[in-house]
């Protein structure tokens, strides 16, 4: 980890492979979405079972329509909760494509993650599974026991990153329309233009609405 | 609750607007999935903030892609998890449409849900808020602390109910080749033709796989 300074204040920032590692140690359960033929969601409850600098593995069984949408689109996203209900500490997101490794690092995984012996508890039952790599893609950490929320984000695998969220361009006049209506209280008003902190953003687009100069952009 | 008898076992039914009144009260944080305009899948941890006859009810915030996507399509779905990582007991998924209330009981849901004070303090930092209604749908309910797990499906809103999953026609000869690779151990096999039990398949295909005279149909 390292810490970063972010006008003014110390911001922890984890390295990729250790949000990987996060998503696999800690939370372990995801809730992965897939498309169907149509372009709609579909989600399911995924375990990770293992992760490292090449991105995140999991395991599905063939007869599944998850196998289907996975192969028919090679993408995925999903999240990563920590805690419970309103208690959620951390949530961890990702988007990325995935490939199909088929039995290659299978024993590992089982080895890794031995509960899954009792699932499927002879060579075979196992014959429906195959492993799936998550191996590029981008992600989002979010802290939300602390008061303004924390978010960060990362990439792995070589995925582009790309800036989203609301950004405060030089036509900010500084009359604080912006300020007052920010439920998270982000919006630094020492020098104009004004900044609004994103790693407290809650993309919510209060002060776009409420600015009467546009100067704040969506990206 | 009723108790159902299967194949001479019990199983408890929970009725449709119980199961949502579990994810409200029960789970609270699921992780819904939209689809982008590329029809690619997109994820966030939303609370579904009330459940009625009528379906389930959550907040979100105009300026986030999340509300963007739901307007588009009209569509999500959500996976809800009680417990954490391996330990998770009960998964509860969602498929279904969805239409914006707008205004329309969002003092009720902040009553209900009094933290969304502390996220949106204000009555001006509520304006971007606006409330969405999954208002007809599909559902499945895992057990997943129960060996062999167990599963069952609801519908709400007047949803067309689909039998999904694996089925053994009369075809069946009664080998037991399917029998023997079945990770869960629920095929019953005391007459020809043998039986699924669907309240704990985990459609991973291997009986279809198996069966060497076709006699598995994939619904």
């Amino acid at each position: 980890m390292t810490i970063a300074r972010f006008l003014g204040k110390e911001v922890l920032q984890m390295d990729t492979k250790e949000y990987l590692e996060y998503i696999v140690k800690v939370i372990h359960t995801t809730v992965v979405a897939t498309a169907d033929d149509e372009g709609l969601p579909v989600t399911a409850a995924i375990d990770m079972m293992d992760a490292d600098e090449s991105g995140l593995y999991f395991l599905t069984a063939k007869g599944k329509g998850f196998y289907d949408r996975l192969v028919k689109r090679q993408y995925l996203a999903l999240t990563a909760m920590k805690g419970k209900g309103t208690m959620s500490s951390v949530a961890v997101s990702i988007r990325g494509k995935v490939r199909e490794l088929g039995n290659e690092r299978m024993p590992e995984l089982f080895e890794k993650n031995p509960y899954m012996k009792e699932i499927y508890p002879t060579e075979e039952s196992m014959r429906a599974l195959t492993v799936f790599q998550i191996y590029e893609g981008t992600g989002e950490w979010f802290n939300l026991s602390k008061k303004p929320i924390e978010r960060a984000s990362f990439t792995f695998g070589g995925a582009e990153k790309k800036a989203k969220g609301y950004f405060i361009t030089d036509a900010c006049i500084g009359c604080g329309s912006c300020a007052a209506v920010c439920p998270q209280n982000c919006i630094v008003t020492d020098s104009i233009p004004y900044i609004i902190e994103q790693e407290h953003c809650l993309h919510c687009g209060n002060c776009l609405t409420a600015c009467p100069v546009g100067a704040v952009e969506r990206r």
